[in-house]
């Protein structure tokens, strides 16, 4: 049900050309009110695709009435030529729909350094206007995807009101760079500053604990609108987990969905002094290449996991380091532990837990394994 | 010649036994004097192996007169039993050496978490005493190699006096996790802190600056030692100069001789408002899976450059970086510059330059490219 799985939504997904292959590379998400709220968040890498920059400044009035989103082009490091070419196609949309261009943010995916084909692109906004449907989530979902081998969206709620979502993206794996978008939608009736907090707090612990291989892209975007359709206000709590909850259903797809894993790898780090170290450790894990290599291998190899956590600032004594993988607590105060035989790799899902003997504190951060189809995939894409 | 180029040295490498294979696994430098000065520098991993544990304490007396290392067995994450065998391997070489045990540094290479095979071990160390020569120097650098494809030798020196050392490692790209082991040794008459002095500037831009595949080893250990043979001082500047030519000559042999590498990548940061700026740079540059795939593919993706220069906290603006692969500047003012088809990626060498339009600092750090063989090379090592 995607994005319009929320009452006060229409969206639609087309095929407007800027893919050469003729695939559908065109979305436009619509708020149709009564309320326009919204919230986002953006990459923390400092160079930053145009739509990016745009969307930025489009936020920061709380106000969103509608997204175009395309794959075929990341329309990052293209200069003031590119700014231009997302500033007109908010124009464009704004133009067609009867809105305002400041409340139309733009989201972009696909190649850096290319400017847009707008002799399409902008068509291609006011044919997909036309194709506006409370139906179009699935469609809109499936315009963005670039190198994902399917499309992503998850559904959650509560008493008469819900929130719903899309997303893409080979969680940071796939190549040149790129891009994790995200549209989620809701008719709750809920004010800017109480999305934010909800967006903020949902994506903390899901979208940034995903790290398939350490790259950080120019144009992650995570939107959050609020159409207040449902003229319902949940409670604050009920409504983040809600949030939450669809965030880390799309954020296991992304990683479901890397490019070229063979494995999904959830990296469990307990006993931390506190939550942030938990995490640090775990992002470490998760960005050591031996290791990653290691599972791919399905060899239970823990020396790679004391290794990663020794390069972090974590509190942790390195003679109390506890490791299993998949259950087996294969090394017990920072050496050998039990059978490293009795570890059994073979299932896509693999669970490393670290124990850190610290404190009580854990994180949860999730990573894939390093594959030669992933070499191969990130090696010949644009040549 | 290697690390009895310098006068005032004996050496020897053998086949312990240490590994199964039958190949060399042990060697064994010796300082006959008449100083014995020494100075050394350590993984900064927080997990480190028995041997570095054992080597820090005896480097904090500045008197080294033997250095045993083995490969086959990193002898890291062995708990108090593997700190114990590189005791008793430091006790045997003194023993057989008539030396104090305290002077004896021990370095080790090779699997994680698994004890040394202490039988073969310790009468290798009494038999490679017996073969102790002035002309050992390469055995022992044939010794040391794990997955090297060849050993590692460099020479420098001024009038009258030497510097020499050997080097094992595959660019911290070897498995499991494969050492940066270096031994150093001249005969010019420098006291332990004119030696630390040389060694820390020499490191700093040498070995601290090569970056395979981001892993940090818990047994990095490279190491200076002085005879005095030549009864030479030289001035600090030469002398200084000297150990950092033989360490540039090794660290570019670690790089060349990476793991599954088929490129060796030269990261030029220039115009950066510090060097600590520059080398933040090059790092992360260094360490994007992305680019070095796109590098394996001979595909100049200057997108990957910049978005990795912008996941740091250097001192740039976005539009106004400037990135050349191979001297053609694909990237000016952070958008499209020369035409990318200029560029010539045949090479085994790639230079990617990074102008960061913001001071005058500069650093260069080198890494290798991501390949599939690396993936083979390090999901079946030790299953």
């Amino acid at each position: 049900m995607s994005v319009t799985a929320a009452k006060g939504f229409t969206a639609a997904g087309i095929a407007a050309g800027i893919k050469e292959n003729g695939n559908p590379d065109l979305a436009l998400v619509v708020n149709n009110g009564p309320r326009l709220a919204a919230a986002g968040v953006f990459t923390a890498n400092r160079v930053k695709a145009a739509p990016v920059l745009w969307s930025e400044q489009v936020l920061k009035g709380g106000l969103v009435s509608a997204v175009v989103l395309n794959s075929g082009g990341a329309n990052a490091c293209t200069g003031p030529l590119g700014f231009q070419d997302t500033h007109t196609t908010a124009e464009k949309a704004a133009e067609v729909l009867g809105h305002n261009a400041g409340e139309v943010a733009v989201a972009s995916t696909g190649l850096i350094g290319i400017r847009l084909p707008m002799d399409r692109l902008l068509p291609g906004v006011e044919r997909a206007a036309g194709e506006l449907s409370e139906h179009g989530g699935e469609k809109a979902a499936l315009a963005i995807k670039t190198t994902d081998t399917v499309h992503k969206t998850a559904v959650a709620g509560g008493e008469g009101w819900t929130v719903g979502g899309m997303a893409k993206g080979a969680g940071m794996l796939a190549p040149s760079l790129a891009t994790m978008l995200v549209v989620l939608t809701t008719d709750a009736d809920v004010d800017s500053p109480g999305l934010d907090a909800a967006l903020r707090e949902a994506t903390r612990t899901t979208f940034d604990r995903i790290d398939s291989d350490g790259c950080l892209s120019t144009n992650d975007t995570v939107l959050l609108l609020a159409s207040g359709a449902s003229g319902i206000t949940p409670g604050e709590a009920e409504f983040t987990e809600a949030v939450r909850a669809v965030c880390a259903d799309l954020a296991r797809q992304l990683i479901g969905d890397a490019e070229g894993a063979s494995k999904d790898i959830r990296i469990e780090v307990v006993n931390a002094a506190s939550e942030d170290d938990a995490v640090e450790v775990g992002r470490s894990i998760a960005r050591n290449n031996l290791l990653k290599c290691a599972v791919h291998g399905e060899d239970p190899n823990w020396g790679r996991v004391l290794s990663a956590i020794g390069t972090t600032s974590a509190v942790f004594e390195p003679d109390r380091l506890n490791v299993a993988i998949n259950g087996v607590w294969v090394c017990k105060g920072g050496s050998v532990g039990e059978d490293r035989e009795l570890v059994d790799m073979r299932y896509r899902e693999v669970v490393i837990t670290a124990d850190l003997a610290a404190g009580d504190a854990s994180a949860v951060v999730w990573t894939n394994d390093l594959t030669a189809d992933y070499v191969h995939e990130n090696s010949a894409y644009s040549s």
